[in-house]
């Protein structure tokens, strides 16, 4: 499977750490030290979900070298919905008249677009897809509470959308590999964090659980991609993790013996985008693949879930 | 792939045509006499999407002939979700302790229960599952409203369980053939009715739109599948719809001339019950079918979206 192209959108408005500062009575450095976070995006009056996902894939099309020709299949992640019926996936096909696609709308919390990419890839390997449209886009700050003193700060919007092939397109990225799985059995699994939308919406309620299940699941991610397809963590040339907290990616670079330069890193400027976070950085490192080298994508999620794929630009 | 066994679940509480009656002053008969909805079940205080889904995997294994040993994938399908983070997915392996499985949420609006079926069909399909856990949990009344005109009166709460394998099982109920397909890009699409939790809930926005589309696209769906499977309207012996509107499946009856012993229904005691419509029906209806004889599923659903499986029972 093949990444054709890329792209994202990012809301204008900028909420820096003063905000959270004034709101909590913290002191404003506090943020970053806890969580590496100095800026995160909102969505702005009339934004939502799908209307950043429609946006994210504008911009794939001014942007990559590719075309929406042959879809049959459009995959839309997201945990912070804005519809459930007309789905993120519904609205794609109506905006970009993509006729006789399947539509699909799928969470598996921050894991939803390495999933998404996984379901992709079941798709094409029964023979039921040739060329899909996966977009990831989260409205986190729809759901969340900027005076939740535990996780308002963490949260920020934002989408990215790309183009999966079964040959290769000119950006000459190939998905070699995925991995998902369910971890709801482990810590406190479902009840670690939650969004409901009639109860409270977007609720951290054990982020201690969160930190040491996300530290552990996502390095273990990285060593059974990396394992079965006999690799080393020298032999990646970037690891592109879920966005939750710098201390969780440091952990996780410290434990498989990275380099800081070898990790993607978005989350100073953009906070936790959620599901779209993977998304978001893989489109802003992807271009740093020489030929021939790899990337990790692994996200570990809320639920619990955790998820990877490795990538190799083509040697 | 195989249908191993069926559970499902209706919550306690019933809802009649006189409650409509006293609510909005229309004729107790006449909610009847344009739906075929006599009456519905609500969940009780403390119910939801998640509770009622583990439910009704609880009536699968006290009463289905089959277990969850070596479940590696559970789709959980909705458009009233309870937690999107906590999924019905992630909420099913912790409770049935149903580890190392995929975990994933998916909503195509009504199609989603045959859309959860198509997609374990492809992950069959790649090799990556072998037996699936798909359950279909809808809560409408959470999201609706009692007092809407239009609509309030067509919602019923519900869900239903599947075990699927790549072997066959003792209930001898093969899946032929699958088919899903996003129709956004036809009619109102998306915009036909919502479920935007932040913004009104469950919407019905153009009634006849959804009519209209749901009677061709069923009745087309239904066509595809027997032509591509060469079969005959004659050779099925049941054909289960969506269970949207009583007179939305008697036009598709009437459009390919099936007798109404040959047409499957639940409505009118349960209402629409959404995507777990279809899934309900299987279940109450699948132990009618004789050896060698088909069953079709079809369903309709908002966003647009259309889907449709064959199953037979074993010759």
């Amino acid at each position: 499977m093949f990444i054709h192209a890329s792209g994202e959108y990012l809301p204008e408005r900028v909420v820096d750490n003063d905000y959270f500062s004034r709101l909590t009575g913290r002191p404003s450095p506090w943020f970053e030290q806890l969580t590496g976070i100095r800026q995160r995006r909102r969505a702005g009056e009339g934004e939502n979900a799908n209307s950043m996902a429609i946006a994210a894939v504008k911009h794939l099309l001014r942007t990559g070298d590719a075309n929406l020709e042959d879809i049959d299949l459009i995959i839309g992640a997201s945990y912070t919905p804005w519809d459930t019926i007309g789905t993120i996936a519904h609205v794609l096909q109506r905006e970009f008249s993509l006729a006789n696609a399947r539509a699909m709308y799928l969470s598996t919390a921050c894991s939803s677009f390495i999933d998404a990419i996984d379901m992709a890839s079941a798709y094409f390997a029964s023979g039921r897809s040739t060329k899909a449209l996966v977009v990831a886009s989260e409205h986190n700050s729809l759901y969340s509470s900027d005076g939740d003193e535990k996780s308002g700060h963490l949260w920020g919007d934002g989408a990215a959308a790309l183009i999966l092939g079964n040959t290769p397109g000119k950006l000459q990225l190939e998905v070699l590999d995925t991995h998902t799985v369910g971890l709801a059995d482990r810590g406190k699994g479902p009840f670690g964090i939650t969004m409901v939308p009639r109860d409270g919406g977007l609720v951290m309620h054990h982020g201690k659980d969160i930190f040491v299940h996300a530290c552990r699941e996502m390095a273990g991610m990285a060593r059974l991609l990396l394992e079965r397809n006999k690799l080393t963590v020298g032999d990646v040339r970037l690891v592109i993790p879920h966005q939750a907290n710098k201390r969780i990616i440091d952990s996780v670079a410290d434990d498989l013996g990275l380099a800081p330069q070898r990790v993607a890193l978005t989350i100073g400027e953009l906070g936790n985008t959620g599901c779209a976070s993977v998304a978001i950085t893989l489109h802003r490192y992807a271009h740093k693949l020489e030929p021939g080298e790899y990337a990790l994508l692994i996200a570990f999620g809320g639920g619990y879930s955790a998820a990877g794929a490795l990538v190799r630009r083509a040697p």
